[in-house]
């Protein structure tokens, strides 16, 4: 159960009104979900993390399903159990097939093997690898 | 400094030799990073996790950028210096461009944002949302 | 369900029962939550972590309602949920307005954006910054 | 080192030096933090992490030095170096007295011990802090 | 409710069956837990996960109950409801007593508490632990 | 660099002193580490944190070379770069030989491996392992 008052469609003011009707419009779908009506109890942080999530999940150089695969490995990576079913929801409506599904599970499960592995061991970054490979270019 | 002694190519056994050339002639490179060298120290260990990063990172239905794209989010989301760095190499040297990465950080720090906020607002998954959406399908 | 057994106030022992009281002194409440009666299972450990706990929450340099904001700023960042709804109760007990419940969210979600980009970015702390400020003050 | 090139004020576009003057002029310094110059790399997300920080960081409800602490425990929870850095540095220039940074360590170890402890023990959220205690007010 | 459709054992293709006998016989059970159906959506990644698991798990150098207590403090710290209550059932099946138990919560405790403190504090390694402690033997 | 001031041996008061003796006296050293000198600057946390860790690790019905590689395990989960050279310094030094720090580090891989697939595929836990298998015994 939420720790705040969740506000709905017909209780908002006018100003929550046009973030959910931007939300709605945004993503072709007729309700709000939790999150929104959550947040909405203070509508500039309500309108904050609707512009960023709008902004970077959107189509750009990256395409919006692997924005919304890379939001699951991210979610999955922090248990964040709401966020799991929201973005594997996401993903699946913008086109990720059960295989796509299935190679993104293994790659949860194998990155958090090795980067829990890389910090037992401590190891010293590779020159190459110096920088994100950035001076290697 | 790692805390187990690194195996170089010359002191290693033939079984430890070929991982290192399978991982040579993978990557298509004629060095060893140092986490090959280090997880050494147990060639049953070696010969799994190189598997499992292989395996999980070669290109199929998800295309071998988005892979380690995934990998460098996983990454900075546990704060491993040595993976963010060595996946960002990977993703660069496997296309991603400066574009892809900006959008690409951008995306961290939302989904970071978003699953923290969800956590501390404790809210029930949406029915459309429940099994990640498999029964909405 | 938890994975020990739970102690309630009539079955303890003397040891634990006097720890029972010290918290319901100390709150100003006349039950127990669930947290104690399962580290009851070892007297000891009960004990520590309530001293812990006591010693950590009571007023001081820093305020009690100020306490319990930084503990559910923590308990979201580990998605704790027990943690978040009780000291977000507790919070809220000891003064916490809705006001600052929502700059309290809006924070824990800036604060885990940033945390998670700048662990991507692998940055080295500016001068100033170093030890915390320490050297500039 | 930074996985992205960072941008100097002079060889900034003027969006960017825009928000390096905002910046500037918020902080009353004169300097810019590598932070700034790493997210300069895509003009729009430095522009909505500063927005979101300037906003989530300004005294309100909860006052500046508040905020910086609570910035402190989330970072120290995540692990981010620079960040515990500069927040700390910043938490110290707002008024965080030793005392007050002593009381902040402790409760920053106390609420992650029973953070890992409580996830351990898988307990049920006792009705009276359900809802974050919003039914019991 | 999963993510992923649950594969039961009766419909399971040949290859899928030989794991999930390989799992019943290893453990000395008659059943499938969830963890394996669900895995199975992906018979490779069923394969690789069970095969690390197995392989992580048999008694070596460290014998069973202990691999298994790792596995609670591990998931534990994660955070993981399934993993705390799978492996806490495990580690008591393998001889963990209820005074071993106390004193591994104990340890989770307090082993969280000091990383996190560690953290906010950002100490140099003292020399005779750098390498963990490889050179001081 | 630390972000609060060490305090060395000579330069604690009686109250401090009592700790370090204490420490040196319990792991028979003639040398504090940094960990305590940080925590000094408040005596009662660093009273607090040393008798939490002392009760802890020292042996019982768990072994100390056993908790220490508990600590070892949590420590590289959350990332902490000290925790994992000093407890991995402390293990080796209480016993923990190579075969026995290899198959840790493999159990530590897959263990967060398994954690992270799990929160992917939000499963539920399955009856026999209800209350960490209490009920199955």
């Amino acid at each position: 159960m939420p720790t705040v008052k969740l506000i709905e469609y017909e209780d908002a003011s006018p100003e929550v009104k046009a973030v959910y009707d931007d939300i709605m419009a945004t993503r072709q779908v007729d309700w709000i979900n939790n999150v929104w009506k959550a947040l909405a109890v203070q509508p500039a942080m309500l309108k904050m993390v609707w512009d960023n999530v709008r902004e970077a999940t959107k189509p750009g150089a990256i395409d919006a399903v692997t924005k919304e695969m890379i939001y699951v490995a991210i979610s999955a990576t922090n248990g964040c159990e709401y966020c799991i079913n929201s973005h594997t929801a996401a993903a699946r409506k913008k086109g990720m097939t059960d295989e796509m599904h299935s190679e993104l599970l293994a790659l949860i499960g194998v990155a958090n093997q090795t980067n829990a592995l890389l910090n037992a061991l401590n190891l010293e970054v590779d020159k190459p690898f110096l920088n994100g490979g950035l001076d290697s270019q």
